[in-house]
């Protein structure tokens, strides 16, 4: 089986599992497991904020930070098709009491004049705009890398109506490698960021928070509210720290999105984006056939992808694909379209 | 001082003083107020629905409407500029955690097929869609009286996928004088309303939610706990009743905002949208001068106007504000402008 | 019929639909209704506050109360048996996602060291605690007129814990009548207080929230946000201007409450509880009948009466019940138990 | 250092590590974890339910349970001093907009007549009663072992008002080995079960939520809502695999816990309340010195326990902690205390 589904089907490698095996752990939610602390650290470091904070989930980071950053009742700009929006159960609404105004931008980011038009001042009869959040790479428009002039000028423009910026960078370190600049080129225009260990990087479990330190720490105490607040969590934090160490990596996973993208354009009906790190959209219309249809001989010649509404297949690669594995999917999916 | 920032301003008349001064009531949290039952019975057999509920604001029944429609954590389908987004400090998300999937539609109604784009399916993911809202007329976007069948192909294509419609009629009076058609026309697409008779009619307070008997019963709770539940309301709904008599009137209202549209049509510097009802609004970008500017100009000069967005003035013609009114307004307000 | 239901009940006089009829009104959305800002600023004249605001019902104005007072999370100390608790559709919970730590005290009002015990230090688990809410005269618990020296201690000892206090002053005119003395006596002590106009004092409709004025604006939002913002509130203002004149009536209601009481101690298997105001609680226990039972016999020989609870029957006097109404109640009770 | 401070504190064993390095892992997101899914197999099994949800925290399983349970708005009956009240931020009322309707009852358990007295009828003004809360063991009452007969009452008489039972059992291993019973006899008389893997049992992270396949399903869905949707969950779970084995050795830390209490009792100036599993509380009044103050002195000696209200500390055993360690611990309490 061929799984090009999502990245989050990684598994963990050996190192991960023998440093699960032998981590130094204690308990977090009294702040004592010395992994945990550590990857909080690292992670901190890495991103150029102040501090970070383990989550078991990117959702959870996500809508942690949302809650921290604002008051019940305020609006949220975010792109339409971002992750936040379309696959977190509108938990803005559920969690914030936040109602999101919607943007449909050129790579998911506003223009500083779209934002501008899109906060709104608090008076009698509006909330007022709480946050402004954006999305790197931005996976429903395709895996885009966007780049730091871009996140930077709307961050600017939201800031100068002191409106916060936060960042879900579930995939980051796949931006940053595929524009080849540090991540802090990435995060530096925002306030908060989540990245995700258990996606490309492949950790088992975990997102992080990263931002100030008091932020952080009001996010810790929201964090166990969601019920987030595990216990001896450096048993699947040490993996996320060796997750660490597979960034590098990252770049071979986009140079097989390529293949694959390229293997795709030449089959019969099937017209693709151009991939920029490893997400591959796939347009089947002119095959004739539903995506769903699509999906399911995929699936029945050992090739797993996500129809990604009407007419669009994902493709996703990552470190448990080879490169040969993405030639020979090419193959398969060839004959199934056949 | 000729007041034309809403007809939300319009005072109540002899005769409504009179019915007030006379109403015969009762305690309507337990459903003894005669007057109330009257109006809301009359209102019910007006609109073609089972049953109504007198509600103290048009927000409020809006609100309770969304409510009693939806389980926490669904979508909502509204437009970008209704007034469900853009007035009621994020409601849908405050009282009820719902996301609003803005769309942004030629008058304010989306076609079948976006409607069918925009509807959400129940997943892991995703909260589905829960309710679908309409605006009649379409305030922000200029009064505009949506013709039935746009309101039914709507509907329709919501109905399709089980996604109940409510209607925003706040104005529908003025949508059915506008369009020349029974009010019924705009309501039996549709399966909730909410009709405001403290706008262009003139009664001093009070708003109704039409709809299902059993949905109604629901909403008389939800209003409840909104903290809706007065007492011998029949005092006000008794004026409501004879507002409903001035149903007639609303036509000259639509002369008047004409005859306004017309005469800044002619003052330099100032485009006009084509009025369909009792709104007007102004762009005075040409004029080179700022909205805020020009509302404080015409304020000084006894004329009433709402700034509307950072070029456009609105002007709204109501039952205070005679033709000669309307004529000395233009008048004054070339003055300003010169 | 001779209702005793609730002091809800009672029908605005001859001078409130005078007052109604010739009130000078205007839109209150924008604040420009003389008659609503003349109440508001009588009202909070006579309370000793800085500011008020009209709310169409006590429900609105408890919930905006507890809302503009905390943050979501928190908790609240209220009585077991109040208001806020058992008939506001657990608004706080709803409304401001606030837990309440209910106590079961004397007279409905904590010891000073009880608040002390309640009062949650706001933690890594813990919400801590963002209101003391009391109730004067307390409904539930029989129309107790709570001393102020009693509200004040209880307070105190909140402030000393930076809690806020709001005083659910439903009946708190019947209060400082029973008790003789100055109502700012009982808002003295309080942060904020709500009192109804609807009740004994007869207007139609309307309750006051009042407050310092930074409060008191921030409460108009929110009174916004409820749906609570109408326009031409004048009209049902005006009646309640004349209510307030009606505050020395209501030693009457106590006086015909206490005939009531001493005709029901008489009946055979009643027991009564001393009445303070203008509420009877009436014990039918040992007549071994239903409570809905009792009432429906009532009903049948046209005296109301409010079940409340399993054995006990509630009776409220009131401005539209005479001392002959009450005389001829007893006998028509005594009649329907025989 | 001997921390007695909670059983949460307990560190992976050699069989649970080596266990996370071996997992059989997949995305559990997609259902595909072979290792959660034996774990949720093998809960559901043990409790006698129909299936099982592996989740980060004991507090996100409660929380999601009172939501499946409940529609917004209703009540929940739970004691004054469980878990879900006191330590989970008020979550009832953030998550659910549940209102807690506190009771205070022996053992935390209401007898059936107070159930029925609990219970609210949802009417205009009541929300109704959505669910009962029970817990047992009872963490802040002392470790209470809480009897079959006694939640089977409470449960029936629950059931009577057609109101589910939701039963917090993190330490419900150690009630079924107090009391010698099967686990069973103490979940048949409920609707669902939360049970902790990570607390005496030793797993690092993890709570099971148990219940009828229906409802686990849709708190699947609501887990994902809350950011508990973990992906390669099987490492995880692996040891919470190996943590169902050490059921047996509970058993220890009870006889431990009643060596502590022994040797506390001897102190001058401590009383203890009987254990009845591995908790064990230490009331301080007679020696005049604060909690926090003998918890510092405590930890100066490097034993570890937890203040617990103004005269009250907590003392926890657990695997990690030896028969020596508690003999060891009480000597130096004794001198610290001296």
């Amino acid at each position: 089986m061929i799984d090009l589904r999502s990245d989050t089907v990684t598994t963990p490698d050996d190192a991960m599992r023998q440093a699960a095996a032998t981590a130094d752990v204690g308990d977090d939610v009294y702040g004592e497991d010395p992994t945990v602390n550590e990857l909080e650290a690292r992670v901190a470091d890495r991103l150029g904020t102040e501090a970070a904070l383990y989550c078991p989930t990117g959702t959870m980071a996500n809508q942690v930070a949302a809650r921290v950053h604002t008051e019940r009742g305020q609006e949220v700009l975010a792109d339409r098709r971002s992750h936040v929006v379309k696959y977190e159960l509108g938990g803005f609404a559920q969690h914030s009491a936040l109602q999101v105004r919607m943007f449909d931008a050129d790579r998911g980011v506003p223009s500083p004049e779209r934002v501008g038009e899109g906060v709104v001042t608090e008076d009698l009869h509006r909330p007022g705009t709480g946050l402004l959040c954006l999305e790197n790479t931005h996976n429903a428009r395709g895996g885009l890398a966007i780049e730091p002039e871009r996140i930077a000028a709307a961050a600017e423009a939201a800031h100068e109506h002191d409106v916060p910026v936060h960042l879900d960078g579930a995939r980051l370190f796949n931006a940053a490698t595929a524009l080849d600049v540090p991540i802090t080129d990435l995060t530096e225009p925002v306030d908060t960021v989540m990245v995700s260990l258990s996606k490309g990087l492949g950790a088992p479990v975990g997102s992080m928070l990263a931002g100030p330190e008091a932020f952080i720490e009001r996010a810790r105490r929201t964090r166990k509210l969601f019920g987030g607040g595990m216990r001896q969590a450096g048993l699947v934090a040490a993996p996320g720290l060796e997750a660490l160490e597979n960034v590098a990596d990252l770049a071979t996973d986009h140079e097989n999105a390529q293949r694959l993208a390229d293997g795709l354009a030449a089959v019969d009906g099937i017209s693709v984006q151009a991939p920029e790190t490893n997400i591959v959209l796939a347009d089947v219309a002119e095959t004739g056939i539903e995506t769903d249809t699509v999906v399911e001989r995929l699936r029945e010649r050992e090739v797993l992808a996500t129809a990604f509404g009407p007419t669009t297949i994902r493709f996703c690669t990552h470190r448990d694909v080879t490169r040969a594995d993405v030639e020979e999917a090419v193959e398969r999916i060839e004959t199934a379209l056949a």
